[in-house]
């Protein structure tokens, strides 16, 4: 049935201003996808339209979450002392390892996807485990949820312990088996092929990514330049390709099908220009930069350049799930660049919702907006405890993204259906 | 009457590594003092001692938010995107001269007491306007609610809008009456001298807040080396002064008395010097120096340097009154820097637990430990939906700092005294 929504309705059609309709009104149709969004009601087709009013609440483009390893949950917030090498070693992959065990990675995944839904992200691209059953049984979860998610089974093949490790037929083997069962045109749940990153996968499984890309027209996701150290390893393994990027470029993991890489924190000339051309998007994971004292991704350089860019938690590096909170912290970056070097202007509160919601959500087809042909994904946020009879609008929104936590997200759209909480 | 307290309990005695009392039990007089810590009751005196079991909570320190502007509290989260200028004039100016009104400053006053004990903040470090009335309010309401405070009367008069001038005679007799009133030996409430800052301050009442300071043995505080075209403008004001501290301290307004300067983010070489010489303290605001685009301050030289630091949330420049929060924004600020430099070791959570408790805390006595002869400010937490029984003690510390808020924290005592939700 159709039904329109009355809000204080707000969201971002360009990256440099928030469309404002006070007590306006979106039209959503049987497909879950907005018909019209309007002022007044006269302007939108009513006729047979149940009329939902949220009254003095705001309406906005749910959160999506561009880069989040889904089997660190455990290890949020967890070690944050410790260098990347020791922190990989004793949290991040005994913890994966863990996900051979079904029964474990349900009751983890259960517990991401929760938290997910408490904090309003209604889509995300998601790293998985090498694991292909704990993998099928996260897209699993997200289907139950209501909730769209790009999964991905971690190929991964060197450089790493024995536990995780899988020849490049299993490999193929696991991918297309969670390829025959869920790459459904238009699901909300569907595979993306997932190379940990250059260091952990030998040319023949990147190469083995790359068809499997190819073969099912599949998305594709993995980290690029997020260190120094890192990038000089990828010089080290791959020295006939110019640039980390054009290492998965050679194997047709760089944008032949839709591809977002996560950090690019030191990407730029000639990384930066085969991004550009080869239509590649930024995972930007400010908090994660920060914990693994990474560095500042240059994303107004990257917008520039006419580069894709959206915003990851990237758990556990980042230790926090709730992207309102990546929205200041993206915010914060610019700042600091913008300090210390004042060539370009920071990133202001339109143009980093701008990124984390119609930009990001592109991913995932017409996501992120509610002009029409969108799909309805929205959040309605209660911010009567921030005292919003004092504040204008815009105002309200800036302190919800600043100060506001789960208590005021009253309820979450994905598709046009509500998104009851997860069990 | 004696109680002990039973919990987890975790502190700072010193600057690198937590005390972790499993089980343990901490005994505190009747004057709100710890009289001792231990593993086992039996170490204890607990004869007449009520017993208050908190079974599987933590025990730690309460929160000390060293800088804060306690009359920015409406405009916490608003107009983040504007430059300092602007943003003065728009924002922070015109709602402190809302403070002329007490119905106002009470109203908001309140708002901002109850948001400090949501996060477990039991001392301040506090600006509040130039207006006396209104100053003294916030020091019954901090009276009232059994929180401790330093609050000073802002002494002002140029560079800033009429509304907030007051000329030398009225600043002094204004401060006198608080000073009658609340200079009390051993108050939890207690005046402090308070200087805005250099540019707007005329010699005259620099020279009549650093008498006052002498006079009365008041504490001082004010800003220093926030920013670079602040530093210059300071040096055209002060022509004869070296350095922006020096200004302040021809004045006797840098460490004749207790003193604690927030920002610092370039200070260095004599002006350094001359507050390890002086004893002044640092109020380290990382969210604000981020959010103003200020710079990121020098946190591990000050250490080095002996100097002694504590944590300030600077709301509005901050966006945050959770303090919790600014230990998270302090370690990514130094891995930030050691990425950027490699010159330094990043703080490490004990080291900035330490800073913002023990070191924080010294600025008001004996505060901030469970050492025996220090004032018991304290909060229980219960983590219970952080899932406690998969973790050790110190990663439940750990993820409460950097997943938790207001809604784990059980209890708050301060100088022994649990303290109610305020009114």
């Amino acid at each position: 049935m159709k039904r329109i929504y009355k809000a204080h309705i707000l969201f971002t059609k360009q990256k440099d201003h928030f469309e404002v309709y006070e007590n306006g009104y979106v039209a959503v149709d049987d497909s879950g996808r907005v018909t019209g969004v309007a002022s007044c009601l006269d302007e939108l087709d009513s006729e047979g339209a149940e009329i939902v009013d949220f009254g003095n609440r705001l309406l906005i483009p749910a959160m999506n979450d561009m880069h989040v390893h889904a089997p660190q949950v455990h290890n949020q917030g967890v070690a944050m002392d410790l260098e990347l090498l020791p922190w990989l070693q004793n949290y991040t992959f005994p913890e994966e390892a863990k996900y051979a065990d079904t029964r474990y990675a349900e009751r983890m995944y259960r517990r991401f996807l929760h938290t997910q839904w408490l904090f309003g992200t209604m889509r995300s691209v998601v790293f998985g485990t090498v694991h292909t059953e704990s993998t099928r049984l996260l897209m699993q979860l997200y289907q139950e949820a209501g909730m769209g998610a790009l999964v991905g089974k971690v190929a991964m093949n060197r450089n790493c312990p024995e536990a995780l490790c899988e020849d490049v037929k299993e490999a193929v083997e696991g991918n297309e088996r969670l390829i025959a069962e869920f790459n459904k045109p238009d699901a909300l749940v569907r595979p993306i092929i997932t190379p940990r990153f250059v260091p952990s996968c030998t040319p023949e499984l990147l190469q083995a990514c790359g068809e499997l890309a190819k073969k099912y027209r599949l998305p594709v996701q993995s980290h690029l330049s997020e260190n120094k150290s890192e990038i000089a390893w990828v010089a080290e393994l791959e020295p006939d390709s110019e640039n980390y990027g054009a290492a998965y470029d050679q194997y047709g993991l760089f944008g032949q099908t839709p591809t977002i890489m996560a950090h690019c924190v030191w990407t730029q000339g000639k990384e930066l220009e085969l991004m550009r051309r080869n239509g590649v998007m930024v995972a930007h994971c400010p908090t994660s930069n920060f914990n693994i004292a990474s560095g500042m991704a240059p994303i107004r350089t990257f917008l520039e350049e006419g580069l894709h860019v959206g915003l990851g938690s990237d758990i556990s590096g980042g230790h926090d799930l709730n992207m309102f909170r990546m929205l200041v912290y993206a915010i914060q970056v610019s700042k600091m660049q913008y300090q210390q070097n004042h060539d370009k202007a920071f990133l202001t509160l339109p143009e980093i919702f701008w990124i984390a919601t119609k930009s990001a959500g592109s991913f995932f087809g017409k996501v992120g907006s509610f002009e029409p042909g969108y799909e309805f994904d929205a959040l309605v946020i209660d911010d009567e405890v921030l005292h919003p009879d004092e504040y204008s609008l815009l105002h309200r929104l800036e302190r919800f993204i600043y100060l506001g936590d789960d208590r005021q997200i009253l309820h979450r759209f994905c598709r046009g259906k509500e998104v009851p909480e997860p069990r």
